[in-house]
């Protein structure tokens, strides 16, 4: 019988008339002939009022005790899940990131999957039922509880995917799929029918929250169909699947943009090898997810470089600054009100000219750019983040994508 | 180094204030050179919300999904409590009721505790932590999540310091000991210094609601000396220990008293062997406790049988009588609005008439009595719930407990 699994955020679950919806959901699925695992977030905000709890004890709460603090709300949701699947008829059971099989190394709060020993997945599946899986969570070698980061729960549902060798893997969320710019920025944006792996990575990383960038490589690594789709319709959302031709008729699909990013630069860097990866080694050491990084050629043997980071990691960032800048003996300053614009487009890399257009398309607004990045289907641009709104609906409209 | 134990009610935990008012308990009785075991159990009312949203979903929740439920209240308590000790520069690791080791049957929501694999427990406290142990539930063979039943928490801590050999086992709670009778019926009730296991058993058993019953065989069985008092205030508050002479000097030590039994009847039931078998077998099958019972002698052929239990289990006694009545071909009453009243007293034994005295004081106040039960240090009556308080207080008086 083909394997469907099925993730629901937490806005999907919040409140016992939405775990119903979801129970119906999951009832017709099975009903319909296929097994059925679903992955299920924690309801609502109750993430944040845990964080709350936990921020008003102490300020710099320990991760391993975050961890084992935070996983409780997924366990909450797919308990209260099976109670309502039950009370439907059918057969259900609910099982915690380590009953699932979900093995993680040991980076507290922001663990990563390292393997899912599938035998009672499949059990529980062989044995007529609905299977809850708790998402966000798994269990590190030293058996402690570990959980996957903001968004974690996309990026169980996908290895669970991958794992069972499923048809495909659903992910229902408060959006109804992926479009050509954030439409509470810009009225006009259209919802993408298909989107490439590549294309998806590009967004998540340049600040697309419909999907976390690891949920991504995965799927694109074990070559899972990702459909992102809401839980309040039965509309078709976004098919997010290895790329094609058709795909790549458009030269830029989609305006990505972010607001939280912060800037920091290093003054007069001594230009001598290894000073680069003794700063990105202490940053990577506290567990800091650099973004862009850039490095202006030498002059009279020292250099700036200037990296962004999310603003949530800025204080570890400096942290981890302030030890290695005092051996090296420089000196950083801090942008911290940044943003990030970027075009992506699978279609790009046989097109000359698209990074200029974008550029002057920039200037023509008066927005000036601090830093740029590009890869082969993408360019970012960081800037103020004032002038976010601005530059994502001038590049929305100058790459028709109305 | 001496081990110590402490279990913290729900109430003693109900909001971060009272969180890191524990947390300075736990870092003192550290610095006063004891290596600190803490059982905690869930905040403040947070398993009535849960068990809330469950029962809005389900009339009848299957209880695996319950346990899975409600495990997590206790969770979210210790990683808490484990962020203000951190806060406080000591150092504390929060442990599941799986990971503290603790083993139970597959009963779920009323689970036993089968043994405890204390490997986790020592490395931690070796290290020199504070060792905060989710309170209330462990880990079946299964590999599924159980719970043990109302108060299990005391419990848990009791049977941690069996296995840790621990000095004491401190039980904080929301009273500040073990009272000649409950202080909101009683005002002039007198609270006890030491009570003896024996004691505590009968108290337990007849609706004292100081420690479950549980707790009180474990402690025990292994000679563990409790000492029940209030995380509130720093006095002494009652011990539970073997008896000896001096507590045997009273005759009767305490009334104890309860509002929430059913009583159910079956009429004209053959008087054959086997029946009352059948009857309670499935009574037991169904994890029904049964309190009372009383059979009458005979009378051509047929007897009535009647029995208590606590008016939650009434349902799923129903249930099970309905079967078993219908099998027997025989009819039953209920009597859901029932109450019980009980004298205790380890020196009751060796003095005569202590039974007559209560029946006496009882009638005196125009309590009529449903149903005696004795063991030798305590005598029970079962009677009208609206008139449990006036008997309590007659007994209090009658046995100059003042």
């Amino acid at each position: 019988m083909p394997i469907i699994v099925q993730k629901y955020g937490g806005t999907s679950v919040s409140g016992t008339e939405r775990i119903k919806n979801v129970a119906r959901r999951l009832c017709s699925a099975q009903d319909e002939g296929h097994q059925v695992v679903a992955v299920v977030s924690a309801m609502g905000d109750s993430t944040d009022e845990l964080l709350k709890m936990a921020h008003d004890i102490s300020a710099d709460p320990p991760e391993r005790e975050l961890d084992m603090l935070l996983s409780t709300g997924e366990r909450i949701s797919v308990a209260l899940l099976a109670m309502a699947i039950h009370e439907m008829g059918h057969e259900a059971i609910s099982l915690s990131g380590r009953q699932a099989g979900i093995q993680t190394n040991t980076v507290f709060t922001k663990a990563r999957i390292t393997g899912v020993e599938t035998g009672r997945l499949n059990e529980e599946l062989n044995s007529g039922k609905i299977v809850l899986v708790a998402g966000f969570q798994g269990v590190s070698v030293d058996e402690d509880i570990t959980t996957l980061g903001r968004g974690g729960s996309d990026t169980t549902a996908v290895a669970i995917a991958a794992a069972l060798d499923a048809e495909e893997c659903e992910i229902y969320t408060d959006v109804d799929g992926v479009y050509t710019a954030d439409p509470r920025v810009v009225g006009l944006a259209r919802k993408l029918d298909t989107v490439s792996y590549q294309e998806m990575l590009e967004m998540a990383a340049t600040g697309s929250e419909v999907l976390m960038l690891r949920s991504v490589e995965y799927a694109q690594k074990y070559a899972v169909p990702l459909h992102v789709r809401s839980s309040f319709t039965e509309e078709a959302g976004t098919w997010v699947r290895e790329g094609d031709e058709t795909m790549e008729k458009a030269v830029v699909r989609t305006i990505a943009h972010s607001t939280d990013e912060s800037k920091l630069t290093l003054l007069r860097v001594p230009d001598r090898p290894g000073v680069a990866a003794t700063v990105f080694g202490e940053l990577a050491e506290a567990n800091v997810n650099v973004d862009m990084i850039i490095q202006n050629v030498s002059e009279q043997g020292t250099t700036d470089i200037s990296f962004t980071v999310v603003q949530a990691d800025l204080p570890a960032a400096q942290q981890a600054l302030d030890k290695v800048c005092d051996e090296l003996g420089v000196a950083y300053v801090i942008g911290e009100q940044m943003g990030k614009v970027s075009i992506i487009g699978a279609g790009m890399k046989s097109y000359p000219g698209v990074a200029a257009k974008m550029f002057k398309t920039m200037a023509d607004e008066g927005v000036n750019i601090e830093m740029i990045s590009t890869s082969s289907i993408k360019v970012s641009c960081v800037i103020e983040r004032d002038q976010v709104e601005k530059a994502v609906r001038a590049l929305h409209s100058a790459f028709n994508l109305e």
